[in-house]
C-alpha cells in the first residue's frame, strides 16, 4: 500500500475520552476526515457508587468498566464506516489513543479482575481511571522517597510522581485490597488494553510506559526502592508493569477474527500501538519537528514537544525518549486549570442578567462574556489573576496551590474577571515556553489544539501574551486524526508518522499573529504576573498551602462534630 | 427646663444625608424616639449632569443644590412632628447633622453663589458634595507640599489630607473658576450653613472645622504654605474658612423667625451647634467615654472614639480636641469600603440560581448568602480577602490599593467569598483596633452602629475576630438622636452631651460575645490577613498601584483612540 495507490484507501482512529469514544474514518492519502461516530460509555465515570452494588466510593475516586470501552468498537466503529460511505474492505488500519494514566487490572489472559466471577462488587477490580485522586498518599510517599534518595529518574518529571499515574496507583491497591494486587497479573494502561482487545496480544505503547510508568533509559524504579515503599511492593515493576514495549506508529498486531465482528473490519488489517491522547495530537497538528509545542487546550491544558535534545526541564512532566514521535524526545507540560476555570467562573459568579442577555442574543454566556471584554483595551480592567484555581503543574508542581485576584474595585465587573482569567492562563503558559527555552529547548512554533481554539479572543490573547504567532490544528478530532495517522503508519502506507503527519494532518501556520503594542502592554502584565507568581509559589508567602490545610481542619472538625 | 420636669419637652434632631434628610422627635427625659419623617432632596446628587442646564459634568463631581436643603426643614421637621402627635410648642430644641465634608460657597450674607443671579449655570457655585472627588490633584499637592514641609498638622490626620476636604475642594474652585472664588466670601460646611438658616447667623462647628477644616490647637495651615501651594491661595484659610467656633452641644443661637414659620416650631428654641453625622452618633450610642469606639457601619465605616489623651495614630482620619464630645479629644478613623463591598459582589456576582431562591424564600441575596456562609467553621471555604475594594483609608492611607483574594479553587462558590469578603472588613477593623491600642489609645468597648448592625452574622464575626464582645446601638436613627441629645443639651434640659446621652441615648452592651474557638481560629487568618495587608500596602510589592497606573492609562489611550 502506497499514497500512490489509485484505489483510495481509508484508515480508523478511535480516541476514547472520559466519558464516551469517537471514531473517525480518514482518507490515507489526505487525511480527510468522511465520517464519524461517538458511543458514550454505559457507566460513565463512577465517582461516587460503585454500579454493581450502589455502595458509596471514597472522596477522589474514578471508575471505568473496561467492557464500555469494548462496546465503543462494537458501536461507533461501524457507524463511523457507515458515515464515512466507504466500503470497510477499503480499511487498511485501526489506531486508537486514550486518557491517561487510565489503569485496568487483569490476569493473564487480558481479562479485568470485575469480570472474574465474585468480583464485581470490589471497587479495585475496576479501572482507575486518570481522574482517580485517591492515591495522593501514595504519591506523596513516593516524592518523598525518590527526592530523599535521589533517584535519577525523579528530574525527568520534573521533580513529582503524580497520584494518577501507575505506582501510585498500584500502591494503593496493593494496600488497600492486596488480595487483589496479587491475583492482577498485568497493571495495564488502557491504552494497551484496548490494543490487546483489538489484537489478542498485549504489547506496551512507549508513550504511557514513559510518561506514566516511569520508564527512563530501559529501566523502572528499583526493587530497593518499591520496597522502601512497602515490602510487599518490592516486585510491582517486574511483575506487573514490565512488559515488552511498541514504538509509537508500530504495528501492534493485526485485527483479530473477534474484533474484526465487532468493528465490522477486515481481520488482520494492522492494529497501530496504543497511544495517549494529548501526544497524538501533535501528528495531527504536523506538529513533528523539535520546537513545535502543540497545546491542547481543553479544561486543562497538556502541552507536548519533541526535541532531539535531553534536558531537565524544571517542572515538566515529563520526558520520554520516543514518547511523542519515535526517534526524537518527547516533552510534556502541563497547566492543571484552563478551560474549567473559565466554566467555573462562568457557572456561578455571572448574575442572572448576563446569561439572560446571553440567551436573548443566541450567545453562549462564554461568548457574550467574551464579547464585552474584548472591547477593552489591554490593563483597562486593572486586574491580576494567578490561574492556580486547580494548583500548579507546570512549572511549580504544587498543587496545594490556589487562585488569586488582584485589582478588584466597585467598577470591577463580570467580564473584566473573566478577562483576567483567559489572560492568566496565558501568562501561565507564556512562563512554561520560557522556562524550556531557558531549559536549552526553545519553542520555535506554538500550535493549539483542543476545544479551546474556538474562542478566536482567546487565541490572540495568547499570541500577543507570548509574543509569537498562534498556529491552529485544523481539525477538531485531533486526537481520532493522529491515530488515524498512526494507524496508516502501522498499515505501511507511510514510513514513518512525520510523513504520515505530513500528508495527513491538519495545520493553519499563525493563525493569529501578535499585535506590538497589545505584546507590550502584556508584557507589563507579565512581569506582575512572574512576582505574584514566584512570590505565592515559591515559598515567599505559603499563604495557600495554609488555607488549604486551615480548610481541612475546618471540614474535618465540622465533620467530627456533626 | 430639666430632666425632672413634669410636663414632658421634645427635641427635634435632623440627620442630613446624601440623599435626604430625616426629622426626629425625640422626648426630652428619656430620648423616646416618638414620630420622624424623611424629604428627599429634589435635585439628588448631580454627579453625570448640571440640573439647571443639562450640562454634563466631569467625572468625579458630586454636587447639590442648597435650596433642597432648607426644603427639609419645611417638610420633614413638620411632618414629624405630626407624625409623632406633639404640640410644637413643647418643643425645645433643634439639632442636625449633616455629611462632611460637603462645602457651600456663599456671599457675606449666606446666599449661595448658585443662587446668584446669572451664576445658576457654573458648576463651582454650588455645593461640593462629600463625594466629590474631582479634586484629587489638588489634595495630592496639599499632600505633597505638606509632607515635605513637615506641616506640623499633617500628622494630626494620618499623614493625608482627603480630596473631600475643605482645602483642596477651595482650591479646586480657585483654580477652575477663580471669579467665582473671588465672589465668594465663605466657604462653609453644609453643616453650619444648615444652623445659619436656622438661626440667620454663622457659627462653625468644631467637628467639622477640626476634622475637614485643618483647625488644629487654634490655627490653619498658614500662609506661606498656602501661597507655595498657589499664590492667589494664600489668604484662603483667613478670609475664606476661618471664623468663630462653636464647641459641640452649645446652642448657636435661636430659631430664627423665618426658620419657625418653615419648620412650624416656636422661634427663638435653641438650635444646636452643627455637628457630622458619623460623630454624632456617639452620644446616642452612650459612647461618649474614652475607650469607647463606635464604628458606624455602612456602605463604609467611620470609627469615632474619644480619649483624654493626644497621640498620633498612624492612619487615622483625624484627631481633634472637642472634635466628639467637648472636653475630649476626638479620634476618626475609616475603612473606605464595607457595605458596598458586600453590595459590589452581590449586585455583580451572584448568579440567578441564588437571586430565584431568595426570592422564592422572601429572603434578600444578602440574607441567603448570610445563611449559606453561617453554615460553614471557620477557614472552611480556604479564602482570605484584602477589602480594599475602594482603596484603604485607616491605617494605610492609600487610594491606590485594590481588593485582593486568595484561596480561590473550582470548588468555591459564592457565598464563601461573600463570607471572606465579611470577614475582611472584621479585620481591617481589628488592624485599627490594634494600631490605637498600640498608639496609647485602647479601645475598651466596640460598639456597632449603622445599618450593617441587623446582619447578626457579621456581628457575630466581627466579635470573634475582634476577640471582645460587640455593643450596638439601640437606635436605627443615631445620627438624629444625636442631633436631638445635642439639641436637649443647648437648650439647657442636660448640663453636657456626656449627661444628656446617658439619658437619651441607647446601648445594648456586649450584644455579641466573641466564641473563644472561633476567636482563635480567626487569629490564625488574621495573621495571613496582615501579611498579605503589609507586602501589598506597605511596599512589598505596589502591584495594585501599578494596575491602577496601567488602567487608567489604557482607558486614556481608549479614549484618545475611539
Amino acid at each position: 500500500m502506497s499514497q500512490s495507490s489509485t484505489i483510495p484507501t481509508y484508515v480508523v482512529g478511535v480516541d476514547y475520552g472520559t466519558l464516551s469514544g469517537r471514531a473517525v474514518v480518514v482518507r490515507v492519502h489526505d487525511g480527510a476526515e468522511l465520517g464519524s461516530a461517538v458511543h458514550e460509555y454505559r457507566h460513565g465515570v463512577m465517582d461516587t457508587v460503585l454500579a454493581a452494588t450502589g455502595a458509596p466510593l471514597p472522596p477522589e475516586w474514578a471508575l471505568q468498566v473496561p467492557a464500555d470501552y469494548v462496546e465503543v468498537l462494537r458501536q461507533a466503529v461501524p457507524a463511523a464506516v457507515r458515515a464515512a460511505g466507504v466500503d470497510p474492505a477499503a480499511v487498511v488500519g485501526i489506531g486508537t489513543d486514550f486518557t491517561a494514566c487510565t489503569m485496568v487490572p487483569v490476569v493473564a489472559d487480558g481479562t479485568p479482575l470485575n469480570e472474574l466471577p465474585g468480583l464485581a462488587d470490589r471497587p479495585h477490580a475496576y479501572v482507575k481511571l486518570w481522574r482517580h485522586h485517591a492515591a495522593q498518599a501514595q504519591a506523596d510517599r513516593i516524592n518523598e522517597l525518590a527526592a530523599r534518595r535521589g533517584e535519577r529518574w525523579l528530574p525527568r518529571y520534573g521533580g513529582l510522581i503524580s497520584s494518577e499515574w501507575e505506582f501510585a496507583k498500584g500502591l494503593q491497591l496493593l494496600e488497600e485490597d492486596p488480595e487483589l494486587y496479587h491475583r492482577m497479573d498485568h497493571w495495564v494502561e488502557a491504552a494497551d488494553w484496548i490494543v490487546w482487545q483489538l489484537t489478542g496480544s498485549y504489547v506496551r505503547n512507549a508513550c504511557s510506559a514513559g510518561y506514566k510508568g516511569i520508564l527512563q533509559d530501559g529501566q523502572y524504579p528499583d526493587r530497593d526502592f518499591l520496597a522502601a515503599l512497602n515490602p510487599d511492593f518490592a516486585g510491582f515493576a517486574e511483575e506487573k508493569v514490565d512488559h515488552p514495549v511498541g514504538a509509537l506508529g508500530a504495528a501492534a498486531g493485526t485485527l483479530s477474527a473477534e474484533a474484526a465482528a465487532w468493528t465490522g473490519l477486515p481481520a488482520g488489517i494492522a492494529v497501530a500501538v496504543g497511544n495517549v491522547d494529548a501526544h497524538v495530537c501533535a501528528p495531527a497538528a504536523r506538529a513533528t519537528d523539535p520546537g513545535q509545542m502543540v497545546a491542547i487546550m481543553g479544561t486543562s491544558t497538556c502541552h507536548v514537544m519533541s526535541s532531539d535534545t535531553l534536558r531537565e526541564v524544571p517542572g515538566m512532566c515529563g520526558v520520554v525518549d520516543g514518547g511523542i514521535i519515535d526517534g526524537l524526545y518527547g516533552y510534556e507540560a502541563g497547566q492543571s486549570g484552563v478551560g474549567d476555570i473559565f466554566g467555573w467562573f462562568t457557572a456561578h459568579f455571572v448574575p442572572g442578567a448576563l446569561r439572560e442577555e446571553a440567551a436573548a442574543r443566541g450567545l453562549s454566556v462564554h461568548e457574550l462574556l467574551t464579547e464585552q471584554a474584548s472591547r477593552e483595551p489591554v490593563g483597562a480592567h486593572g486586574l491580576l489573576a494567578l490561574d492556580w484555581q486547580s494548583g500548579n503543574r507546570s512549572v511549580l508542581v504544587d498543587h496545594e496551590l490556589s487562585g488569586l485576584l488582584v485589582g478588584l474595585t466597585l467598577a470591577t465587573r463580570p467580564h473584566e474577571v473573566y478577562r483576567a482569567l483567559l489572560e492568566a492562563t496565558a501568562f501561565g503558559t507564556r512562563t512554561i515556553v520560557e522556562t524550556f527555552a531557558a531549559s536549552g529547548i526553545p519553542v520555535t512554533e506554538f500550535v493549539a489544539a483542543g476545544g479551546l481554539i474556538k474562542n478566536a479572543f482567546l487565541m490572540q490573547i495568547y499570541a500577543d501574551v507570548l509574543g509569537m504567532p498562534i498556529s491552529v490544528i485544523g481539525s477538531d478530532q485531533g486526537p481520532a486524526l493522529g491515530s488515524a495517522i498512526h494507524a496508516a503508519v502501522a498499515a505501511g502506507a507511510y514510513p514513518d508518522v512525520r510523513t504520515a503527519a505530513g500528508a495527513m494532518g491538519r495545520l493553519e501556520h499563525a493563525a493569529y499573529t501578535p499585535d506590538p503594542a497589545r505584546t507590550e502592554a502584556y508584557s507589563a502584565l507579565y512581569a506582575e504576573y512572574t512576582a505574584l507568581h514566584d512570590h505565592f509559589g515559591r515559598g515567599g508567602n505559603d499563604v495557600m498551602r495554609r488555607l488549604k490545610a486551615l480548610r481541612r481542619h475546618a471540614r474535618s472538625t465540622q465533620e467530627v462534630s456533626a
